[in-house]
């Protein structure tokens, strides 16, 4: 009997070359589907952040003419959206008593959360992974550059892909505005963007394909934002990139990319047998890098579509990801 | 019958003028003893991170013709030197079944911890004050710009000083280092650093004071991060700058100082009846940051002094500090 | 000119004589308002549960002829009812890998949570004080026996008053059913039990006052249970007991009351002046106990109410309350 | 070539019958090697808990004369020992202001731990388990009733065995003094306990075998909570009972043991290849309960060993232990 799994999704790899079948034939960790492709070695646990090389600093460095900076992440506290049953819990302890001649009194406070993904959260390379049947007919959980669930885990934290290998971004970032090319203050609910959208958001900015260049920080605004202070509206049916547009921002060979949502992508993909295919294919197979619920809006009120920018994920050893605060100068 | 505190920190004043008295004449949140010398306004909550104006971000911007990424940060992990009860504790969940056709899976982990006073960290305007008494002769904890513990305490964090206020330090940074103008791999246990000390190793390395300018991130080395693998030793009896340290950079109006060390002060100070005072003359009364528990390797073994100096506080809504990844780039 | 507070009180304390103007005269930890009358001392932490004498512990062991145990409480679990922005958060970690011959394999989880405050919550005596003025004219935080904020908190859990000191509670459980007594599955909202209402779901279960003895746990169960798998509804305008039947528990001398709501007490009060003001009543000025959050849908089912009870909180050091496993057996 | 595994295990199943082969040959939820000796059920998920009858528990509370409660836990607190990286973290935070004419003021604790694995706790079945090679080749983790990990776990909590499927125990409690009867105030390390030492404590307590009755909790008293204020010597080579006197407390159909170890079983144990099995042999292959952390000051003082043992986990669901508050009364 033929694979269920199999049969539904051959078709897929058809349309879109992107999904395994679970019964492909060479499934191990030197020679699964996607890690051979992998251009920064089989130990690489960088991924795309290895296309910040110096030279790539210096170009985004110049952009810079007026010094001003843009902040473009949220605050995070309690109330915020928070995606499925996770938390963030803050806690201001009492203070001790006053010592020294000086009195000096202090404050600390005590944070509980899924500390790299909630609030503006970038998402390392061991968030995301696929389940694959291997060669000897287990199965197993494979993330990027074929790094397994067997080699990663630890009750404390991941092994491998863990977020401290993430090179600082220092690069550049170009702001492509769909809300605004599309003529609404936000995109509906499940809009999957085309490439044809971004493309035409890019003519709308005066840019083509060619301005979205290796080593990039490509963010996508949906005009999503306006709806953080709604918790539940904000975490359902986002629209967002579909798979399509993920593998135009691959062959632009770009760091990583961001926007004003919790997924980035589309929230359900249109092929409803996929569950956020994107982030599969984005960080699992290419090592590039997702930035979820930022928000653009001094950006946009500047008209600034591209600028130094600067994201620097903190190195909690073997976390899957980082609460950070984004910045873009001009 | 004489104020005992007023007798024991009157000769103080005379000596350095920062140790105020208990019984002074003038405390409200209008006239206490340091907050009508604050530049920025009453209502200010940023502190010295208001002098990186868009000129010293060019300023700075234009140090760079490398490209060269350097980490001035420790990774956070649990084992890592922790001062008095605080706790960093990371849990990676098991994961979910697998979704979809694509196979999804993916992690999260959970963290707590005394998030922004925990490894490499930057102090926020919240997290040192003093007990002051106030006109009606009660006391009161004061922080920076006469805020009180009144105003800014809630179970769920600080309503005034939390770290969302501070903007993002981009700015000129300058490693003065202590320990190999002394001579030394690491300067001896609660060696206190001299303003003699410093002048000394800004002439070791070709500069001034002069060329510790307004808007500055000044880095003191003290070789100490060579004892981040025992923590007990780490977090005990560091080396640091003094009263007459901070004196003078407060004078050079820097935004903020950073070290090696847990506390950037000598500990204990050698004015025994003092308890960390540096951190009440910087932070409180002069709204200058301090980032402590850095490390200098890199830019030590590339005899780089003078760099980008780059530090974005996590904007955690009513948090004292903030787990930061500094990085300096020439 | 008179005190506002003062003026607003009065007529309270000539109604039901339980609440403290904040200008009374004596306020010290040695002669404040209430904690002369303390029957176990100046420097008891224990409160009523010093009413857990061996003979009755005895008295209540006997109560039990068929040996069938009762589950009085609710399972904690993520989205269940929290008051306020509190937490509950479990995860379980990954684990490790297999060890020796064996194979052994282990689980462990992690969670946060105000832990004494969340779910089936025991209050202990640190929970609930009240601001009053002192002889010196400032303000002070006080709790029962006359322990004050500035002896009681650490920035790691309270000095004095902490859970650790309740004795385990093994006693005489009565249940007073005031929601069967009105003839309703679950009282109004907001609806304050009298001591009618009480005397009367007394008589109907074929008891009287005189069948509330000292010592007893005395649970009313208001039909609120039925709510719990609705969180927002649970949480708001509670049905309860108010001052006039607070007093009436005092004066039986009982140990500890409990219910099947958030607070045992009617909220908001009638009196809309005053806040939760049976929780002072009880905890504050008379060391009894309460336990919110219970159920007893298996003690209404067995027509039971007298019966062994048991509940032992556990002895978190420093902390407010517990949660716990109440359970009745007859 | 021969299984390794299989070789070096199969002389310990002829010397003690409690090992499994990892190349067993029927291993599935339904025909595992222990399971279908579950007397409870191929669902059950209560264990030996099954065994608090109410016949057992009219028999435990006949036990009672004199109503004295004894403490038999520890207090949990920051720096009590913990075993592994666990953690144990609570703060006190910051109290809001007073509301109301009633002037109420409210603490709460924020705790943060692997909750059920620290201080006194009480292991659920879902603590410990085993790799085994199921017939298809694969291995899974395998618990008490065959439940497996593919079954019981999530990210937030395990779906089976989780620690509020257990019965409070309401029992007869036996303490089994091997410390007195070996003459020695604490075992040395690493000591195990033999059927002969258990059979001549209890014989010096004038007890035979025949006193450990089904459903009992039997507590092994080794001296160790002497130890308890030096967190390091406490958690290491801890004396204990192994696997023969394992077999002797199934063969007397206990409900749980207990000790004041942190594993009750001796450690390491002597046969090098074993980790921890007396674990698997009691909770995973019969449901019996294990107690650790425990002290028996006062019941050794009053020469008590045989009484009303109260122990009620807290029903944490999906948690693999539980926090307790372990009495006896007399």
């Amino acid at each position: 009997m033929k694979n269920i799994s199999q049969s539904l999704t051959n078709p897929l790899i058809v349309l879109v070359g992107v999904v395994f079948s679970l019964s492909s034939s060479a499934q191990t960790r030197e020679s699964g589907p996607w890690w051979p492709n992998a251009q920064w070695g089989a130990e690489d646990q960088a991924g795309a952040s290895n296309r910040i090389t110096e030279e790539k600093v210096i170009e985004a460095l110049r952009l810079v003419t007026l010094g001003k900076i843009y902040e473009l992440g949220q605050i995070y506290e309690q109330g915020m959206p928070l995606y499925g049953t996770r938390t963030y819990s803050m806690v201001l302890p009492a203070k001790g008593p006053a010592a020294g001649d000086n009195r000096i009194v202090s404050n600390e406070e005590f944070l509980s959360a899924q500390i790299g993904q909630v609030g503006t959260q970038f998402d390392g390379l061991g968030h995301v992974g696929q389940e694959v049947m291997m060669d000897d007919s287990s199965t197993e959980y494979v993330f990027y550059n074929g790094f397994t669930a067997g080699e990663m885990d630890t009750p404390s934290g991941l092994q491998k892909l863990g977020i401290e290998h993430v090179k600082p971004i220092i690069t550049r970032g170009v702001l492509i505005d769909v809300a605004t090319y599309k003529g609404v203050p936000r995109l509906p609910n499940s809009y999957e963007v085309t490439v044809e959208d971004v493309l035409g958001a890019l003519e709308r900015q005066g840019m083509s394909a060619a301005d979205v260049r290796p080593g990039d920080a490509v963010l996508f605004r949906y005009g999503w934002s306006s709806l953080w202070d709604q918790p539940d509206a904000y975490n359902l049916n986002a629209p967002g990139i579909g798979l399509a547009v993920a593998r135009w921002v691959i062959e632009r060979q770009v760091t990583m990319i961001g926007s004003d949502t919790y997924t980035t992508e589309v929230d359900p993909n249109p092929e409803s047998r996929l569950v956020f295919p994107v982030h599969q294919e984005l960080m699992m197979k290419n090592g590039i890098f997702n930035l979820e619920n930022m928000q653009f809006d001094e950006l946009v009120a500047d008209g600034a579509d591209e600028f130094l920018f600067i994201v620097t994920p903190i190195r909690f050893k073997g976390a899957t990801g980082s609460p950070v605060r984004p910045i873009a100068i001009r």
